[in-house]
């Protein structure tokens, strides 16, 4: 498992979440609490909205606690929206392109889970991958193929719908293919303006999913973190979360 | 263009040819003589025959004269098989899993060249990939994938019959696209007895491609390189020269 | 030799000046028109001035024309000073802790040139270093060597005096050894607020310095760039360039 | 707390030891059992004896779970006497040149342990390596200090007498900068022929150390490993064993 991070609001120094805070994403890289893997070290990255339409990204091999490059680029960048992720390799190999989050114009998107049997239905899926996005995929694992199928799912216009139409060709390729292991997609996706949160799985054990309030805005996180860890609230399993303007909305997110 | 060496023969350590000679592949990587892109920086890779079944790969994102892993290892390891490659990407992100040799079973594979416009039928190539290879798929350039969609034609029935016929399909998929710049093809396929060495394009410049006897067996190379350049033999544009167990054949080699 | 740039002014993008320019600091690091060594392809770096008192700093070992997140930082950051490097090496392997520019506090210093055999008085240039800086040294080569002697020798406080008095102990190591090569010394330091460019060389041949106005403020580099190329002013030997602020002031630098 | 194994007997392919075993030291990268630190994350590094008079090195910083090279590597080599590591950084950053093993001529060398303070004596530490050896050190750690410190104090003609020396004056160090923190050295030293294993500290807690009979030779790691992991025995606190040519001596370790 991955473990991921998310904030929008007044904008912020990466670091005040990503490092400063007690268990913060990068000591939790080492050592986490809830996860099942015990280490995520096979890379990590960040996305951060700033002053140009796209958002700019950084991502590395390294282990997020050896990066000092990830640990100025934290100090020094400030963005109202970001997300920040690092990596448990379930599919694709330890390499920038299979680093989390992933970028397409304005979208960004990361990824905690994993498709069941992905490699024998990895044809399949990438198969939905849209013409003129294929020549754009970089990396080799399941995370990026279904942002990239999503895109071509109508991402762009209903992103919810998107996914979960995206999410549902999948379920149909896995039970032709007689995989019996459970498709689990806990997620996020930015477009600078809005961040949806999403918490999904095929079985009863979609990846953990935490939001809270922060003075200068909303952080969405896989597990809790900082010294009032008690304030984060799940959430729910089968459910989306939608933070745009200061205001969150719920939804039900089921994939037929 | 990138740059290739191979060596079959009595075993010699791989850097009496690839670091020791007069602009060997190393110091050709920096600055080469009749290539066309000035700098091969973007990785570079070795593949050997040893003891075991299937061959040793290194592969590496440094320039190769910058690599003190590579250095050592050339240095340490002996083979009466080898293959090693600097790269000049012109598809596919710089990563370990685009540079070259590309290994599957027994079988070593490296490319200098492109396929035209490779960016509008990398899906179609792609599709070629057999199923049971598709999941093995880890880089995302156009070598690997003539590489991958030949195994499933058949080269390890017929090695050149494979290939003509991958790039035959290939020819003909940039033909439906309306693509006009050419495939170019030179190239080394091994398997540990047998060495196939290709050079053939679909318009008049195949990059080069020589060949010499050494003391110790037979050395292919996009350059000559060492003291004694004149000893080199171009292999002609359009036909294939395989070497084992110490014998040399030519043979045609046609795109229908 | 390595080569540079560095900017004061309004803030700018890093890529309007690192990359999109004719012959920018990046597609120079491939090839360039006056430096001896063909490829600067061991590593770059960049360092700026932002929100925060500390510079922000990304090197990496990758060459500048491959590293898709030094071009995704320079398209995102914006600043009023910054300084960027790309890296020939001469002394110390290729490393990140090796690679320009070199920070301490506000300080961010980079370098192009080299101290002629420079492993032989190492230990003395080494020797200069304060203990409290000691202990942060990182790197092997000269330029980090002689950048933390600076410090000790009151870079602080006057740094064009405490570059000439280690630059003139260095010297004087050099003629204690009987090293007959020369000390060349082009190089950058910045504050935040002053950059001082200095020029000078032990022989007849400093690597060359060039400045120019642009629109928003003053570009510094080892070679002209852009379209404008007949609008660079040479820096002349002996030397120093100091700009805070809007005005440009020069000095004469000499080493006694 | 780093962990490595060394192996000395007849020729073995690598993987053998270093991956096939259960919590074989790659897996026990990910999770040990004894160890103190979670993860040992900050790099890796093999050394090896083969047919060239100087030994084999590869490093990296990739964790050695991750590390394709590496895997490779150790399926295809096979030594009559081999050194790995996998690091847990206490002292100098993550990079190549701060992997271990260390080498210099024949000699090999690894360090599991710190030096309490040592960025207190770390200038002193630098000051016993011989001028011949300062300028070919590379890292900034205090396990390759210690290395070529004891290089200058004999370690070619008695390298259990030039340890000593060196851990005796490094202890002088501390005491005379108060430093209270222990010295700790459970370290590896080869040279191609013998083999010699250190277990000691200023404390009454050096770091642990098991040697035990293969079928083809002596196997000495920091933690047991395989299925039989009760036929290991500790190599006692104070002491050295000595391995050469399949006899297996031990000997007091003691630092005035």
């Amino acid at each position: 498992m991955c473990r991921f991070l998310a904030y929008t609001g007044e904008p912020v120094f990466l670091d005040t979440l990503l490092i400063e805070p007690a268990s913060s994403l990068v000591s939790q890289s080492l050592a986490a609490r809830e996860a099942k893997t015990l280490v995520n070290g096979d890379g990590c990255g960040v996305g951060w909205y700033g002053a140009r339409p796209e958002p700019g990204i950084y991502r590395g091999t390294l282990p997020a606690w050896s990066d000092a490059n990830l640990a100025s680029l934290c100090h020094q960048v400030a963005a109202p929206m970001f997300l920040a992720h690092v990596r448990s390799a379930t599919s694709g190999e330890v390499s920038m392109a299979n680093c989390h989050p992933f970028a397409y114009g304005r979208h960004l998107f990361m990824h905690n889970g994993q498709i069941g049997g992905y490699e024998r239905i990895r044809r399949s899926v990438e198969a939905m991958v849209p013409d003129d996005l294929y020549a754009s995929r970089r990396g080799n694992g399941d995370s990026e193929a279904i942002f990239l199928a999503a895109l071509g799912h109508g991402l762009d216009v209903d992103p919810l719908a998107a996914l979960t139409r995206t999410l549902a060709a999948c379920t149909r390729m896995m039970h032709a293919n007689a995989i019996t292991s459970a498709l689990r997609f806990t997620a996020i996706l930015a477009d600078g303006d809005t961040l949806h949160a999403i918490r999904w799985a095929s079985d009863d054990h979609p990846p953990t999913l935490y939001w809270r309030h922060l003075d200068t805005g909303i952080a969405i996180a896989s597990e809790p973190f900082g010294d009032s860890a008690d304030c984060w609230e799940a959430v729910p399993p089968g459910s989306a979360m939608t933070a745009t303007r200061g205001a969150v909305a719920f939804s039900d997110f089921a994939v037929a």
